[in-house]
C-alpha cells in the first residue's frame, strides 16, 4: 500500500485493497476500475480504467466504491506450445521495446516496458500460421528515449538479418519516435532484400483493447507476401478493427497521441492496405521500391552535431548562435509557410552558413513543402546559402542531413543530395487526397 | 534587364525582353509564362507562371521561347467609385499585411507586400454590399516577420475598434503565422463585442486565381451576421470555390504551405461554414462563445522570455540549459506522443523547474494531447514539476504561457491557469471526425 493519510483511511473504510476490481460512483458517472498502487498521496487514488488508461481521482469526488473482484499483481507466464511450421516464410522480428511489449509497472501503476519476447510471441499465436518468426531482442526501451545511436544499432541488426538470408524484417518499436527510426533505417540500409516493417502498439499488451497483436499480424501478412523493398510503418488504418496501413517510412508521421490509427502518410497515400480478416494486401501506391538484387549495404553513420529547430514568432536567435558556437555541422529549420523565418534570424543564419554549417529549410506545415523562390523572405534565405528541403518532412530532413554529414562526403555533394530524392523522401507531386 | 552573360545573350537572341509574355518549350512540356527580371544570373531565366508561382529555368533546358505579348511593369491604380451603403453593419478592417495585400515585387520578381488598402478595397467591390467597412492600416508586413510585439499592437487596435462601437473586426494578415496571432488575440482581448476574424490569402492579389477577394467576402459575411464572440480564422474550407471555414483561433493551425484550404481545426470541427454563393452561414460547432456584454478588456502583455522547443531524438540538452542560463521564465516543450522527452533531458528540465522556470508539456502529435500519468516517462516529468498542457496545441500553449507570465500573476496561479480552459483552447473531448 503506497497511500497515506486520508486516501489510505478512505480505502480502509471501504475495505478496498490495491489491485481490487471496483465500481466507482461519482456525482456524474459510475465505472469499473482497478485500484493501482499510486505514488504516495493522501488525497487521490489511482485507477486503471478498462480502456487501459490510468486516472487519478480525488477521493472527495467519490460517492461510493464497491469491490467486485481482484487481480493478481504478478502473474506467471503460461508455458508456450508453439508449432513452428517449416514451409512458412522466415521473417526476422527485431525487438526494440515500446508499448507493444509493455505491461503495467506494478510499483507505480504506470506502464513500463517489461514484457518478454516469449510473452509477446505467446500473445499472438496467429503469427505462427503466417510466418516462421526468427526472434532477436535488440533492446527494450520506450521510443522517446531513442537517440541516433539506437538507429545505428537497428540498422546493423536489420543488415545482419538480410545478410543471413531474411526476406523481410519486422521491427517492434515504441510509437513515439517510430517515424524517426523508420526514416533513419531507410537511409542507413541501402539495397534491402525486402520490407523492413516497423510496428508497435498504442495500447499496452496486457489490455483487452490492445492493438499489439493485430498490428503484429498485419505486419506478418505484409512481410510474408509483399515484394516491397522499403522501410515501412504498419499500424491501424482508421477506426476499423481489421484494416491496416503500410506507410512509407520517410513520408509518415505520428499525428495522434492516443488513437490506434495515429500514423498518417503525408503528401501521398499509404503504400498498401492490409485486411487481416480477409488476409489480403491491397497496393494503393504502386510506385514503391522493390527489393534489391544487390548486396544489402550498411551506411550507418550519423553526425550528432545536427539539429532540428522549429521556428515561431519570438524564437530567440540565441538558439542558432549557440549551435554555431558549438560547431554544429547541420541545422534543419522547420520554417513557417513556404519555408520562412523572421527577419531578425537572418544574421544568425547567415553566420551559420558562412561558418560552414549546412542550413536546410523545411516547412512546419507538413503538407505542401518549401518554395524559396516565391516570396522575398525565401529568396533572401536562398541567397544566403540556405538549402531547400523541398517537400521533405522536417524530421526526415533532419535525419537525412545528419546521415549525409556522417558519410564524410564533400559539402557540395551533401547540398546536392539534400535536394535530390534518395529514398522516396521527396515526392514529385503531392497526392491531392493525401491532405485531409 | 538584370540578366548577364549567357542568359542575357539567350534572351537577346530570341528577341525577348523582361515582362514579355512567352510560350516556353522544354523537352517535356510547353507552357505560358512572363519573363521576370531575376537577380543577376547567367544561366537561369525567371518565369512567372499563370498559377502565380515563379520558376527559375536553366536556359539549357529551353528548346524554344516565343513571345506572345507583354505586360506593363507598373500599372496605375484605377479610380475607385465605391457607394457606401449606410444601412449595412459597420465592420472594422484592420490591415496587417501578407499575401492578401501583395503583388509582384518588380525589382526581384518575387512577391512582396505592396498593395495599398485602397487597391485592396477596390479589388473586392462585393464587400460594399455586405458591410460598411471602416479601414485601418496598422502595419504591412509578411506574417513570418511578426513577433509578440505585433500581437500587442493588433490587440490594442482591435480593442480600440470595439470600444468605438464596432460589432465585428476583420484582421487581414499573412497566413504563415496567422494561427499564432489569432491565438494571441484570443488571450489578449477579453470580452470581445463580436467576432475577431483573421483572414488572408494563399495566392497574391494580382493573380486571377487569388483567394484574397473570396476570403474577404466570406469574412465580411460572417462579420455582418454572426453572433460569435471569438477570435476566428476564415479561409477556404476545401477544394470548393465557394465554401469557407471559420476556425476557432486557439484550435487551428496552418497544415499546408500552398493550398487555399491550408488551415485546419484540430480536435474539433470548424465553428461555422460560410457559403459565399448562397450567402449562408451554417453553424457546425454550436458551443461557441457569444459576444460579451462587459467592457472589452485589453490584457496585452507578453513575457518575451518564453520559448517553444520541439523535442526529437538527439535534441541537445544545451538548448534547455541555455534558456535557463538566460533566465527564461517559461518553456513549452512539444514532446513526443503523450508528452515525452528523452531521459537525458531530465536533468536539464529538472534544473529549469528548480530555478523557477515554468515548464509546460504539449504533444507534437497535434491531435490527442498530453497524458502524463500513463507512462513512466510522463510520471517522472510530472514529479519534477512539469505542467501538463493537456490538449492545447504547442503554439497555443506557448502564447498562453507567455501571456500569463506577462500578467504578473503568482507562479502557482499561472500553473493553475495553464491547465484550465480560458478561451476554448483546451477541449473537453476531442471530436472523432476532427482527426482525418
Amino acid at each position: 500500500m503506497t497511500y497515506k493519510g486520508r486516501a489510505k483511511e478512505f480505502l480502509e473504510r471501504n475495505a478496498i485493497k490495491v489491485w481490487d476490481k471496483v465500481i466507482v460512483t461519482t456525482k456524474n458517472s459510475s465505472f469499473e476500475a482497478i485500484i493501482l498502487p499510486g505514488p504516495e498521496t493522501d488525497r487521490f487514488i489511482y485507477l486503471k480504467l478498462p480502456n487501459g488508461y490510468n486516472l487519478a481521482l480525488n477521493i472527495n469526488r467519490i460517492m461510493s466504491l464497491r469491490k467486485i473482484g481482484s487481480i493478481s499483481a504478478s502473474y506467471t507466464l503460461p508455458k508456450m506450445h508453439v508449432s513452428i511450421m517449416e514451409n512458412l516464410p522466415e521473417v526476422s522480428i527485431i525487438h526494440c521495446g515500446g508499448t507493444i511489449a509493455s505491461r503495467i509497472e506494478y510499483t507505480t501503476g504506470a506502464v513500463a516496458p517489461a514484457f518478454s519476447l516469449e510473452e509477446l510471441s505467446h500473445a499472438v499465436p496467429e503469427i505462427f500460421s503466417i510466418i516462421k518468426p526468427k526472434l532477436t531482442m535488440l533492446f527494450n526501451i520506450f521510443s522517446e528515449h531513442m537517440s541516433p545511436h539506437h538507429w545505428l544499432r537497428i540498422s546493423e541488426a536489420v543488415h545482419k538479418e538480410f545478410v543471413s538470408g531474411a526476406r523481410a524484417v519486422i521491427i517492434t518499436h515504441g510509437t513515439d519516435t517510430m517515424h524517426f527510426s523508420a526514416a533513419a533505417l531507410a537511409f542507413m540500409l541501402d539495397n534491402p532484400r525486402g520490407p523492413m516493417i516497423f510496428t508497435g502498439a498504442m495500447r499496452s499488451s496486457d489490455r483487452p483493447a490492445s492493438d499489439a497483436a493485430t498490428n503484429l499480424i498485419a505486419s506478418a501478412l505484409l512481410a510474408s507476401e509483399s515484394n516491397i523493398g522499403e522501410s515501412l510503418i504498419v499500424m491501424h488504418a482508421g477506426p476499423h478493427d481489421t484494416i491496416f496501413s503500410a506507410h512509407r517510412g520517410v513520408r509518415s508521421i505520428k499525428l495522434h497521441s492516443t488513437r490506434r490509427d495515429a500514423f498518417r502518410s503525408i503528401g501521398m497515400p499509404p503504400i498498401a492496405e492490409i485486411d487481416i480478416e480477409k488476409r489480403a494486401i491491397r497496393i494503393i501506391h504502386s510506385n514503391y521500391r522493390i527489393p534489391s538484387n544487390s548486396e544489402p549495404k550498411l551506411l550507418s553513420a550519423f553526425e550528432q552535431k545536427t539539429a532540428l529547430i522549429y521556428v515561431y514568432p519570438g524564437i530567440p536567435s540565441d538558439i542558432i548562435d549557440m549551435l554555431v558556437d558549438k560547431k554544429y555541422r547541420g541545422i534543419v529549420l522547420a520554417g513557417t509557410g513556404l519555408g520562412h523565418v523572421p527577419e531578425y534570424l537572418f544574421e544568425s543564419i547567415k553566420r551559420a552558413v558562412d561558418e560552414g554549417t549546412i542550413v536546410v529549410m523545411t516547412s512546419q506545415c507538413l503538407w505542401g513543402g518549401v518554395y524559396l523562390d516565391v516570396y522575398e523572405t525565401g529568396r533572401r534565405l536562398k541567397s544566403m546559402g540556405v538549402i531547400s528541403g523541398r517537400n521533405m518532412l522536417p524530421h526526415v530532413a533532419y535525419i537525412k542531413l545528419g546521415w549525409l554529414l556522417g558519410q564524410n562526403l564533400p559539402e557540395e555533394k551533401i547540398k546536392h543530395l539534400i535536394e535530390k530524392d534518395l529514398r522516396g523522401e521527396i515526392i514529385s507531386r503531392e497526392s491531392v487526397v493525401s491532405f485531409m
